[in-house]
């Protein structure tokens, strides 16, 4: 998931932003779309699917992100999953640093793309 | 080249701004370190070499660049190159995005930080 701006151009303008652990990304574009998805439909399968891995794949990540779900054994599709208030809150805050990012782009970035040709 | 952010935590914030065209990037952290080591060294060569790639391959990526980069054929260490006038507009704007998205994020990332355990 990268963000994207609006583009007045041909160009468009894509930002990213990794946080970073000692030795992992601790949350990224897709640990974010990961736990979107796990918000949508509060099952680890589901996600998974929706973001072609695997379910072995999708756990994994989720056992490095203690802190924001909360998972459940069993259940129906094979565990659930949700979102902690930590969980639902870094999200918010990764979405409105991408959404603060691009708008204190936006000047710099009309300027950029006069430089190019069309 | 990852734009870094100074981290209060063991956490730390890395953003990327990438440029894209119809087909591909128009600028990002390669094309941009490439124009930077051309700027300070004036030779393609050079510059290739601090990129650890190779003098082709600098060449090619300078050819998609053109209203950013004037190069000179031949000339010591194989063809001299040097930004226009647009070329170091485009790199100081670059960089002045990712600095104002960084500073944009502050008030969130530190929040953020807060959420994940030490």
């Amino acid at each position: 998931m990268i963000k994207k701006s609006g583009a007045t151009s041909s160009l468009s303008l894509h930002l990213r932003l990794r946080i970073a652990g000692r030795e992992k990304v601790a949350l990224g574009p897709g640990k974010v779309e990961l736990l979107t998805f796990l918000d949508e439909t509060g099952s680890i399968s589901e996600a998974a699917k929706r973001m072609k891995m695997s379910y072995m794949k999708a756990w994994s990540l989720i056992q490095t992100m203690k802190p924001l779900v909360q998972s459940s054994r069993g259940g129906q599709a094979g565990g659930g999953a949700k979102l902690t208030e930590d969980g639902r809150q870094a999200l918010e805050l990764y979405r409105k640093m991408e959404d603060d990012s691009l708008r204190a782009c936006q000047s710099s970035w009309k300027k950029l793309q006069a430089l190019f040709p069309a």
